[in-house]
């Protein structure tokens, strides 16, 4: 890659990332997988449950991760109203077509059940993989690392089995 | 735009979006109109009240929305202690001398009378225009979309008529 | 510099920005010191106190200022969880070799003895500037401007004297 190549990725990959973090805070769920390679996995959802159940596999395709993000923020009781912000990444190249980014995050989540609202309120990092394929850049690997999480004792009851 | 271009006006641009959150929370105000084009246009404060009113039309000129940003501010009973974090954006270029810019947005708002503290604390997304006058890029065009806002049942009391 | 230089210069210092901001999250000091100049001076902790006592002094060498926030993170009588986000700089160059960066941040800090959880949470910005070295830019200088922190009231006394 010429140093204008590699500039042109990094500001490609730094707006496929944004478009990820709007698309889930904003429920645009039908336009969420096309961001990811067919075959990416997300291991985020290993440190949460759906269903009532942890979920400790990763979740592997586009349509199956979005699938499964679509139905914890809008499945259950009450839908969630989401916050996630990411901040200045560090993305590296390992090849012409692959690259490596680490973000910053946080993340709020809300769900309101009648007079009952619930919260959780996690920080981290997201470390990601991506690939080029044709001409676009787009998620191939996602994992969520924590540095902390606060939630209210009954924010995982949303989804519990009734 | 060659590529070259187009990545010097990216950076130019978010040179231009962080350096107005700063002025706003320095309150550096009269380096405030000069980021905006003359005829620029702000419907961020269509969601607030000054007065006692809220302000559901736009504000039109860079003059007059540093005015109503410093009065918001400074006005009032007590001033204004601000805090506004903006994350990875997406930029898009229009033609050569427009582009759109979209920033998941934060923002704290406290004011303290005496004992009495009261804060705003909310989020979303900015959606901007800019347009490329002379050699610089402005910003043309602010709407703020939320995702939540949490504030004191006081915190809009300030700016009330007495 | 030609403008892709700069561009190219622009990436490299927001990506140690970020690592050094990584680093310190997750403890990884013994990375910490090779991010600035040998003669790197930090004044951000003349507003906080180690041992009881102000450090009103500018803490000078890249190796002091590793071993002075390892100190702060890791002494006393528990460890410190931290967050620390910084979002859109303001980078500016003032020779081919120098640069400035004004960066908004936020950090959050919490230690537990217990039961008891304290904690610290500020917003400001941090001013650095920047020296390329050899054909790296390292950080030579840091000063954080506080717009607001909020701590609980015992959040000081983990490094207090026995």
């Amino acid at each position: 890659m010429t140093d204008i190549e590699k500039l042109l990725a990094i500001e490609e990959i730094r707006t496929l990332f944004a478009r990820r973090l709007r698309y889930m805070d904003t429920g645009e769920w039908h336009r969420y997988a096309a961001l990811h390679t067919d075959d990416a996995v997300s291991e985020t959802f290993s440190s949460v449950s759906i269903d009532g159940q942890a979920i400790g596999a990763p979740i592997v395709g586009s349509t199956a991760i979005a699938a499964a993000i679509e139905h914890y923020m809008t499945g259950g009781i009450a839908r969630v109203t989401s916050v996630h912000h990411a901040h200045c990444p560090e993305i590296d190249f390992v090849s012409d077509s692959e690259a490596t980014g680490i973000w910053p995050m946080e993340d709020h989540l809300w769900w309101r059940d009648g007079a009952r609202e619930e919260f959780l309120h996690g920080y981290g990092h997201y470390h990601e993989r991506y690939r080029k394929v044709g001409s676009r850049w787009l998620i191939a690997h996602r994992r969520l690392s924590r540095l902390r999480v606060d939630s209210s004792p009954g924010f995982h009851d949303r989804l519990a089995p009734g």
